[in-house]
């Protein structure tokens, strides 16, 4: 597909192809979960690991259903070449024969934090506030027009960076993490290609100023479903709130999978 | 319809209708947002007028959405009788030729806390974390049983001992907000009548014990859809965390609709 000419962009009232980047760019800037303070202090080594599993458990949930997101805008994808290119990602996270997937990955994260993936799996104890969050994000692919489905995808534009230093982090700070790394490894290369082809057909596909608008308020609303889950981590697990009734309770489970001596005492408290 | 006898009930390992009730109602102790902290702070007259502000703007997502939530479940009876019967619950809402409805008597409550109707309704500042758990509400009665849509109501057998309350402790601490109170001087009597129908409903249809304990989880479920609203307001405007990227601001929005002299002093600040 050939790439809008400046004219025809400005002629008809779209944005051009730079343009459009810049304003999805201005939204990550504003709304993208990299400026958290649930993350800012991840980055400074603040948080104990059992903040950490809390954080594990419930982004579990968060991965556990991109594939299921992923299929049903390939259910909507009436081109055979689109959902061709779309497959990749429902590949990469449940895997295949050469390789586990992401969903495998985020478990092995959780069992390096000290929780068993069977009791991951289960769900158990995550925030009703991430279930609904996250919800969300299936509602809007499954409601919202295919150009908008794509176009919530895109804050993959802006994941490299914030993996890139959350593994020099996490390394630097909670060095008993290290070996549950395998998932942030593989978004680095996987997330990039995503959304190059994600923002491509957003740019070929908008239409009009307003399917564009509708492009960019999908990334908006997909920001704040991020941001929304690291509220509830926060306000539960952080200061000076309280986990819901039924919810994960920082050591109140048992602990699996740490060797003994791999946890330094400092992170062993609440 | 006949009640379940108290033998078939035992026999078949089915919940006779007093034991689900109780059921319903332990999960009620436990679950319902009477025990909030933003409740009771509420009600303790420790809440001032921008924080009753946020609390008037996010509730109306949720009151908004209720005759859409019970369209739906109309649109799922397959039984007229049925229908007729919850009917009422639209019109309780929308209002018709003799009533204005719940949905305009909550403008008037939120009106009343110095919001204009127009910026309510518009929705403009509302939590992310609201709309996340209310379009929940919508997930549950679309996509479970109709049986499990029905259960999902039965907060309403919480809800008289909670509105009563709180109308005396509003009235008692926001003297301001007196004019504004008609919305739960209806649901007084709507809300027993609605509960008594639903769990009716419920006991009836409910054939064996895995469908009832579907209708207690559909119960829970509401329960933290309403406590995690309540999270949300708390964390982003009481006390130390923020409010999300484009959400309202205490004191950010133009009041109107406050008679000078009608709000005390000491309730202005934030």
């Amino acid at each position: 597909m050939a790439v809008r000419s400046v004219e025809t962009a400005s002629d008809s009232g779209l944005l051009s192809f730079e343009d459009l980047r810049a304003q999805l760019r201005a939204v990550g800037e504003e709304r993208y979960h990299h400026q958290h303070p649930f993350h800012l202090m991840m980055h400074e080594g603040r948080l104990n690991r059992g903040q950490l599993q809390a954080w594990a458990l419930n982004r579990y949930y968060y991965q556990s259903i991109i594939p299921i997101k992923d299929s049903i805008i390939l259910s909507r994808g009436p081109d055979p070449a689109f959902r061709r290119a779309w497959r990749k990602r429902v590949v990469d996270h449940d895997g295949d024969a050469t390789s586990d997937g992401g969903i495998k990955r985020w478990l092995r994260l959780a069992e390096a934090t000290g929780l068993s993936a069977d009791q991951v799996r289960a769900g158990t104890g995550i925030l009703p506030a991430t279930r609904f969050a996250v919800n969300e994000y299936l509602n809007i692919v499954r409601t919202r027009t295919l150009l908008e489905a794509v176009a919530s995808s895109l804050t993959e534009l802006f994941s490299r960076d914030l993996i890139s230093l959350r593994m020099e982090k996490l390394r630097q700070h909670y060095p008993w993490l290290s070996g549950g790394l395998d998932y942030f490894e593989a978004r680095l290369t996987q997330a990039p290609e995503d959304a190059k082809f994600a923002i491509d057909y957003v740019f070929e596909n908008a239409a009009t100023r307003a399917e564009q608008e509708l492009a960019i308020q999908a990334l908006r609303d997909k920001c704040d479903i991020l941001w929304a889950q690291l509220d509830a981590l926060y306000f539960a697990y952080v200061q000076p709130g309280w986990p819901p009734p039924g919810a994960f309770r920082i050591g109140a489970v048992p602990i699996s999978a740490v060797p003994i001596g791999a946890v330094p005492t400092k992170e062993e408290g609440v």
